[in-house]
């Protein structure tokens, strides 16, 4: 099997971390289920690490640098390092999101400046 | 509100760009959406990102340095910048999938490491 590639299935869990499993070099990606009513039990902020955050199902809040928004599935968002954080499920529905590190200010290019079009074809496309 | 959040809604979408709306600085996530036997059609690498993929909801295929590997929703994989790649739709569902390209190799700490308590409280912490 080609060494560019690796996968693993992801159970429903409290918490399942990405890094290690995948052999990632440039980010570390969590999946994070909390049960109706319940908190992360502190508040947490970040020495370089950007977080971006995307809620797969149900709803909660988020509680940062003194405000409080609602989130709900679909919606995404960006903490800076410096944001200090923390989320809880709602009182009427548990919540499950992902949560993915990377060094602030280390992405240099993206898409159409980092993707290169190749000429081989996948099967489907000859 | 704070400059450390920021937050979008994503609605379903054929694809999603989220570094520009949320002035992401470390990656750049799309959310993708292939109908029934859809195929991106073209094969591609990158220069210098990784992509980790994670497939929301339904399955597919990808092709990679000449396999193909069956995809289905709970799975994430990593894809390493020389991989050349391709993702299709199964023949009988659709597939929404993410993708977060970060510049590999860039991650220097994560989470024990990297992440900093506070002594702050959210009001369901008091």
């Amino acid at each position: 099997m080609t060494e560019n590639f690796k996968l693993v299935s992801v159970a429903q869990a409290p918490r399942t971390e990405l890094h290690d499993q995948l052999g990632l070099t440039g980010c570390e990606v969590s999946i994070n289920s909390l049960p109706v009513g319940a908190a992360v039990p502190f508040v947490h902020a970040h020495k370089q690490n950007e977080e971006l955050y995307g809620v797969l199902s149900g709803s909660g809040e988020i509680w940062i640098d003194g405000e409080v928004h609602a989130i709900k599935a679909g919606d995404w968002f960006r903490v800076s390092p410096a944001g200090k954080r923390a989320i809880r499920a709602a009182e009427n529905e548990g919540i499950t999101f992902i949560c993915m590190q990377t060094k602030a200010g280390s992405l240099e290019n993206y898409t159409m400046t980092d993707g290169v079009m190749c000429e081989e074809k996948a099967p489907w496309l000859k």
